[in-house]
């Protein structure tokens, strides 16, 4: 039976820092969410263009730590993708190819069930923003379009991934981050956890907690933005109505 | 009858320069472009929140043009707002967010005709989006879902305005400007002109020309982006099929 108890995720800002490797700055983290053992994790590379080279590039770093990577493309269908993984990781690219992506597949509701009964999910960049209630918060560009915003809705908040803080010397004068949330705010009242680059959001026994090496930016309808410093507890977020 | 021969646009990418007045760097191309005599100018303010205030401000800057301008949202009827006006001006703020008022609205039918008839049309920054085939090189956050994605099409090729070079000292891993365009032209062969802030294009007479004090980005697929200098003529661009 779904129990939000029973949710299992670890959500990624993004995943590799400037001058860094392929998911190397949350090596660490991604080790302690499989936990011991070979881990058979399915790999969603939607996100890019190329499947089979993206699925390449996470093989090759979730070998570093043991597990086996298939690729959720080699599957005609998503019941016998999600059926033959322990864990799930849906790769980061564009947000609006991945999300549409998951509603022709059927993967959208095979993961969802398997995921709400317990898979481990991670997500990186665009693979985080579809693990919340939808995409209004991706900072992507629309070049395609999914026939709905909504997502996997795991947690009961959005999260703005690489979340940018405006540069006080810019000359440029497209909206900042922080005009665009307030603009999504003008619109709905779903909290938004900013992810700056390094952090990371891990959920687990029904907990969230921030991990990483850079704060996080909360922006609630009609408060003033609360910055998170990891390690932190954010339980708090879960306790809206799913 | 529809002719494109008809069409008069004047596209913006921004509406403000930095230190700069509402539409100031373009005082010059809109009086050109608008012509002797006052005229009756129809604002749609729908891209951002507050209606009244988004079209006090536009009045104002009309005004010392010596031109009037009437709120689209005053008006329960499209075809009303649209038969009373002598030109449109569709003002910026949130892509989604307008182009979903064009749909609910009906002005998006409205406005088409009567532009394809030959009503000047201005747009700044969402307002130059929307008079491309569909708002799928915009930069907005997509806070709202519209119908479709599709727009006007008054010209044959998308619009990136407020288009960004990517920063050379910047350590942020979020995809640049150009990244996502080439990703847009993965899914799409349709051409992009970035438009930097500070440029404007303008066509009239089955013309079209790059206006304004910076350069312009052309990014086609499979090909070296390429760069244009104001003023210069750009009259190729309309001459793919419609």
């Amino acid at each position: 039976m779904p129990n939000p108890e029973n949710l299992r995720l670890l959500l990624i800002s993004n995943s590799t820092m400037h001058g860094g490797t392929y998911l190397g700055h949350c090596t660490a983290a991604i080790r302690e969410f499989l936990g011991q053992g070979r881990k058979r994790v399915l790999f969603v590379p939607y996100a890019l263009a190329d499947h089979d080279a993206y699925t390449a590039k996470a093989a090759a770093a979730f070998a570093a730590l043991g597990h086996e990577v298939v690729g959720a493309h080699r599957f005609a269908d998503a019941g016998a993708a999600v059926a033959g993984a322990e864990a799930v990781f849906v790769g980061g690219g564009n947000t609006f190819r991945l999300l549409r992506a998951l509603y022709h597949t059927g993967l959208l509701p095979a993961l969802s069930r398997a995921v709400r009964s317990g898979m481990p999910y991670l997500g990186s960049s665009a693979g985080t923003n579809v693990a919340t209630p939808s995409i209004r918060t991706t900072n992507d560009m629309p070049i395609v379009m999914p026939p709905a915003f909504e997502a996997f809705g795991f947690v009961p908040f959005q999260i703005n991934p690489h979340y940018l803080d405006a540069d006080p010397r810019s000359t440029h004068m497209g909206e900042t981050r922080e005009e665009r949330l307030r603009q999504f705010h003008e619109e709905h009242d779903t909290p938004v956890l900013g992810l700056r680059e390094g952090c990371l959001l891990r959920v687990a026994a029904g907990r969230a907690e921030l991990l990483g090496t850079t704060a996080a930016r909360l922006f609630q309808r009609g408060r003033a933005p609360e910055e998170f410093t990891p390690p932190c507890d954010l339980t708090f977020l879960l306790q809206r109505t799913r």
